[in-house]
């Protein structure tokens, strides 16, 4: 089906140039490409390539350099030739690309207007297809945080879940939990799904990487097993052990919430109502029927006061009907970090230590996850009311749920990673002596992430003090886990000009 | 100056890339780079180059080929080798660049905090320093889109005014006028600087290029002289000719505002705040101390009602006010194009039409000219009230107008363009016999802009008709001028889904 080049299209012959643009898609044209003439397209925001059936958008660049390209060849990336289907000088086509119709829309939202669920639809199906520029997701994402009402988020949320797949179980509950995050070192998911596989409640898990945190359960799951399960291989793992602990991204679910998130994530934007939409979105397309959402308050985590909970909580139970969801919600102690590592290799070793019941296992971690399964346990028939934390331990102190764990991950297969808890360690000294009265767990983060981590697996903080604790002077509050120079700098800074810790000075 | 390499700063040989990323500036590292690992930087948002003092914050691309790029080596393009004042093999110190600190406010901002004057001024010092990303950029502007307070405008202004250059005048007046567009043709400026000069009163006038419309002031006078002038130079004009029509990018005047633009072009997000934010910094940055604002409403205008334009002039007056501005405005009538040409090459026709007194000169455009001219010629002490219009058609009917503006244009020097009324022209038809009721400003400004205005200075459309016109179908409405095929056809396909005339089909 290839057309001839015309005025406004070209067809070129794609040639591999040796450049890794990083996330960009990026494409060259000769200076002297005569079919489609750079200054001609100088004004276009983005070419579309098309091979076949497949087609992307990209930004491009002038080679003026004919040894690199010749006027009559497209030069792409590695990736994107792998996307296209493309071999070294296959014939593209190649023409501007028009922005998406779908932008009107986006105006329309920043300039005040209510959307409508088609509106969503064509946005979703535009981002879906990569038709949106950063620029312009940034755009719609920041005009959705101004304000969204009810029905609208419910048509987002439902928008999303349309533009990708949807996973359908033979069961008729399948369970899943949320924490919508805040707290550094909340790792309890990965110790639920293994006490629920245990009892035998399903429990297919798809999670996010993380947004604005050190360590997302993906991230940290990654440490311990593969997580970019495709759905053959997700369905695969959930039939053999009930359950599974995987990235969402490769299954399609939700695909538009992985690239809402990837400009959410640099621009640290994170609102309510796009927490809902992008949580209900990628439950929904996982197929769950009942949802469990934490939702931890402190004076630093992302819910500050328990009425803001409340709220928040109302608001996923609301979305959640409408898309057929039945949500739980708990609201749990988020003042002070829980466990005692945060990133993903320093998380995933006090989850082990939970499940091994190691006699140095974090105790608050160890409670919460047992408090989450049970809850969740509840939900099965064959429980009587208030039995779920007991079933829980039992399933914990048996080993059972260890065994749940151990099964799981050697059915999604070995971690690609080769995180190790990190040999290089800076200890952050107390500035006094005195009583520790509070720790703030967005410090904490942000010296994590500094730190290296959730990119950097193995980068983190140890945490070695928690609120209630004496210290004096130069005593270790935490170590800091960083192996990168860079990485190191920025969070040794960071922790010298506010190490995150309140102590009394009295004393 | 120079600093050894160490852990989280690198030194590298500056070389010359032959690759043009229009406006971003990008710079490429060797995958074998030792001195800083493209792996470990790969998280990191941007890289800072430095040489000597001059600084630049760049993306970056890797360089898989040895032979572009040695281990040692560090790839920038021309433009950046110049911005650096670098020549290649210069050593530079290359090292992540942080995100600015300034991004905490705009997250502030768009969960609705309320910004303090020192906020805007740390903001618009970053975005001045190049220091954001488009997508930052956009995220900033979206998020005051939502919600702006009167004191967070006069503070983001006067923030704009203090984050570039001001230029100050030996005069006690310093007239200056401004029409915040949203009507095709609408070309009045330039005439009415050549009246104010012809008269002596001092009217220094920098105009933005087109934001959302087919042509701006600055690009129109583009096809007359050049307009990006430098401080001195302008300076200069205005002191042998008492006026000038620049451009203000190059003045340094509101640098802020140039980029906030170039993002808020393609996003076509144009708010009332960012408007007279924009439009005062540069008035005030300009030196003005009276200006007449020019608000056309109409059906298809920006401004839809006079509730609205009466609202907005407030507006413009209280911010204006603040800024030691006193603020005149004037309300017009936007309800149909001015003038015949929309496009820059096809405005300024109808510009020299008017100012050569030729019989066929838009009779719209003239009036208007005469108008707003004659508004300011009254803040003249020597001409009594009621006067100025008359005064303003003596010196356009002696041809001292004229005189003027080519004084002016003498002394801004000759257009660097080589823009023709263009050749290439495609009556569009009437679709049927009737009486043009409207004619929508908006249809007529995007299919302009399709056809490659104000890119292409020449392209546009001539309009044969007005409203009020009879028509017989197959009769010209207006010709679409387009000489690239890509512009061309998208210009004919919207013209004839929607040709922007509301033909009443009786009669």
């Amino acid at each position: 089906m290839e057309q001839p080049s015309s005025p406004d299209r070209a067809v070129l012959a794609a040639r591999a140039i040796g450049l890794d643009t990083l996330r960009e898609n990026v494409v060259v044209l000769a200076r002297g490409c005569m079919a489609l003439r750079p200054e001609h397209v100088k004004g276009v925001r983005k070419l579309e390539v098309a091979h076949g059936d497949q087609r992307l958008i990209a930004s491009f660049m002038i080679a003026d350099d004919p040894a690199m390209l010749a006027s009559d060849e497209i030069g792409l990336t590695q990736p994107a030739l792998r996307r296209l289907g493309a071999a070294a000088g296959a014939r593209l086509l190649v023409r501007p690309a028009r922005a998406p119709a779908s932008l009107e829309q986006v105006r329309a939202k920043i300039s005040g207007a209510t959307l409508s669920a088609a509106d969503f639809r064509a946005i979703m199906r535009d981002i879906t297809a990569h038709a949106f520029s950063d620029m312009e997701i940034a755009a719609f994402l920041v005009g959705c945080a101004s304000f969204l009402a009810t029905e609208e988020l419910i048509d987002l949320t439902r928008a999303m879940v349309e533009a990708g797949d949807r996973l359908r179980w033979n069961a008729p509950l399948v369970a899943d939990k949320h924490c919508i995050g805040g707290v550094p070192g909340n790792r309890t998911t990965i110790g639920v799904v293994a006490i629920l596989a245990a009892h035998g409640l399903m429990c297919p898990k798809t999670s996010s990487r993380a947004i604005t945190s050190p360590a997302g359960t993906a991230d940290t799951m990654e440490v311990l097993a593969r997580v970019d399960l495709y759905p053959d291989e997700l369905r695969n793992v959930v039939e053999r052990t009930g359950a599974c602990i995987a990235w969402g991204g490769r299954a399609n679910l939700s695909p538009a919430d992985d690239i809402l998130i990837s400009v959410e994530r640099p621009l640290g934007v994170d609102t309510p109502e796009q927490m809902v939409a992008s949580i209900l979105s990628k439950k929904a397309a996982a197929g769950a029927t009942h949802l469990l959402v934490d939702l931890p308050v402190g004076w630093r985590a992302k819910i500050r006061s328990s009425a803001d909970a409340r709220r928040l909580g109302k608001l996923f139970q609301h979305v959640g009907a409408a898309m057929g969801l039945s949500v739980d919600v708990i609201v749990t102690d988020g003042s002070q970090p829980i466990g005692r590592g945060v990133g993903p290799a320093l998380e995933a070793r006090d989850v082990l230590a939970v499940l091994d019941q190691a006699c140095d296992a974090p105790q608050d971690l160890r409670q919460k996850t047992l408090t989450l399964a049970g809850r969740m346990l509840e939900l099965s028939p064959d429980l009587p009311g208030g039995a779920g934390v007991g079933r829980a331990r039992e399933l914990l102190e048996s080993g059972a749920a260890r065994k749940a764990l151990d099964r799981i991950v050697a059915a999604q297969g070995p971690s690609p990673l080769q995180a190790h808890v990190s040999a290089c360690i800076d200890p952050i000294p107390a500035p006094r002596d005195g009583l520790i009265t509070a720790i703030d767990c967005h410090q904490i983060a942000k010296i994590a992430r500094l730190a290296g981590a959730p990119t950097d697996a193995s980068a983190g903080i140890d945490l070695a003090r928690r609120v209630g604790d004496q210290v004096r002077k130069g005593e270790p509050l935490y170590f800091i886990h960083a192996c990168e120079p860079t990485d190191r700098g920025f969070a040794l800074e960071a922790s010298q000009i506010d190490c995150g810790f309140v102590i009394n000075g009295g004393a």
